[in-house]
């Protein structure tokens, strides 16, 4: 049977907004996605296009497809099914956005190919392609236009980089109908997108969708798959972050990685923290002693594949 | 030949402690750690123990040591070689402590029997055994006594469950000698230790110290070792908060975990509170797209051996 493919794009939550499709529970989608650029960015673009990037029309999702009976207290169940994996993809330092924007100011942009097993970050340096959608949400209760950019309890831009095949991600119904979206594909992402980007990519994923009646959850929740988190495990170099607040911590710990793979292997600043952005782990390894937590960086050791890399 | 053993522990980080002995950079030593109660909860302990616990004599730790030549701005290594396990550990909800002290103010406490595999923490509920060492630190450069109980950026009650058999950690030496103690045995634990106590158990560990000059780091970073990481994957179970406090939405996650547990399963309240502090791992999934973050709580599915946990 042949899935029918969602392809219009929108560029802000609205529960106004006239809905592409009605849907029952049970069916599948395929939905046409363009990167996070909506396409300005392409192969041969140089770093200063980041710097034109119009920010309304940034992150543009497909949809909304409206779920037939689904009302506020239920949740809308989003099982994606497949990934079609384009070629290539792009991770750029955007001056003003990302964890450490007051320390990387300008504009830093990198494309990277990949194929159904690696992303070719850098020559020393092959991530898993692991691709997944950053943005997957319904509508906001309240009236009126809501950017693309934050994520909300009834999801949106929550760039989990677990939500891969296999998973089932579960969502708050707020409006009737749901109102269900799906964008900004990667390739790959590390937890937390620190730098702001992952590899991201125009990609055509596809989702079953299913209603839950009166499943009242608070905020997403989501499932991940068995096997989805096995990855070669070649150990962990960690940085941590240690202090009375959260997102000093982050910042920390994310700052300290780069400087020791500047330091101890001699990579470039802003491509380490670009690296954090699409393959480390964000923790948080201590959240009780207080006043002080510990929030931890994890950098996998298995993407490295030259020698100075590999010695750190 | 026989390495020596530290017994001896001290209740306070203070440079002015007396150290138990000088070492040498390259030294392995054996240290008997005390569990977290210092012996006062046993195998028969009531939860009301908890409440009787003396504030100023928790978390012991042995030492300190001396190591010859350190001087503020070198680093020591602390390479973990073995631990030694016990039979069994406990794992307390602590009125007043722990991420959500306000919602479970009771005193609650469970003894787990475990072996060298495993930790038979619930009937339906075996988790991997993973020993590790909550506290190592080095004495803070400000003078006086300092509670154990926060980690420092020169370590201490780090409470990292990746510093397992092989893994490395690096402290920056702060005062002469840099005066490393070590305590606070866990025989597994989640990210976040988030009721406050893990499956806390005295045990004995061995650790080899080495120097390094002039190391200039500004918190503690550590190694985790090829493999540490690799367990069961049979999957995950994951809540979110959603917001712009990470705090927040730490607390957000961890109290829809529990009520996950509760509703789909019937899990007892606090007994998956304290699941969720031995077993759990806390992830910050996105920290860029502002003003909202997204914190992931997640659950690993492989440590449930019963049909309606499995069924979740």
């Amino acid at each position: 049977m042949k899935i029918k493919t969602i392809h219009d794009v929108h560029h802000c939550f609205d529960h106004a907004l006239e809905p592409q499709e009605t849907i029952s529970s049970g069916d599948t989608r395929r939905f046409d996605i363009l990167d996070a650029s909506g396409g300005l960015i392409t192969r041969h673009s140089q770093a200063d296009a980041l710097t034109r990037l119009p920010a309304g029309e940034l992150n543009p999702v497909c949809g909304p497809l409206y779920m037939e009976d689904a009302e506020p207290g239920d949740v809308i169940e989003v099982e994606l099914v497949d990934f079609e994996p384009g070629q290539w993809g792009w991770t750029g330092l955007i001056p003003g956005f990302g964890l450490l924007a007051d320390d990387f100011t300008s504009p830093w942009l990198k494309v990277s190919e990949y194929d159904s097993e690696s992303v070719y970050f850098d020559e020393d340096i092959v991530i898993p392609f692991r691709p997944f959608a950053g943005t997957i949400g319904l509508a906001p209760a309240e009236p009126g236009q809501h950017s693309i950019v934050p994520p909300r309890i009834c999801g949106g831009n929550l760039d989990i980089r677990d939500l891969v095949k296999g998973a089932r991600l579960y969502l708050p119904v707020q409006v009737k109908g749901g109102l269900l979206s799906i964008g900004d594909t990667h390739a790959c992402q590390g937890d937390g997108e620190v730098c702001g980007t992952a590899v991201e990519t125009r990609m055509a994923a596809t989702a079953t969708l299913r209603l839950h009646k009166a499943g009242n959850i608070p905020a997403p929740m989501f499932d991940v798959p068995p096997g989805a988190s096995s990855e070669e495990d070649a150990g962990f170099l960690v940085t941590t972050g240690v202090g009375p607040d959260l997102m000093q911590g982050a910042r920390d710990a994310v700052r300290f990685m780069i400087d020791r793979l500047h330091r101890q292997a001699g990579m470039d600043e802003q491509l380490a923290y670009a690296l954090c952005s699409v393959a480390g782990r964000l923790r948080v390894s201590e959240i009780v002693d207080q006043p002080n937590w510990v929030v931890s960086f994890y950098m996998p050791r298995s993407i490295f594949r030259s020698k100075s890399l590999r010695a750190i």
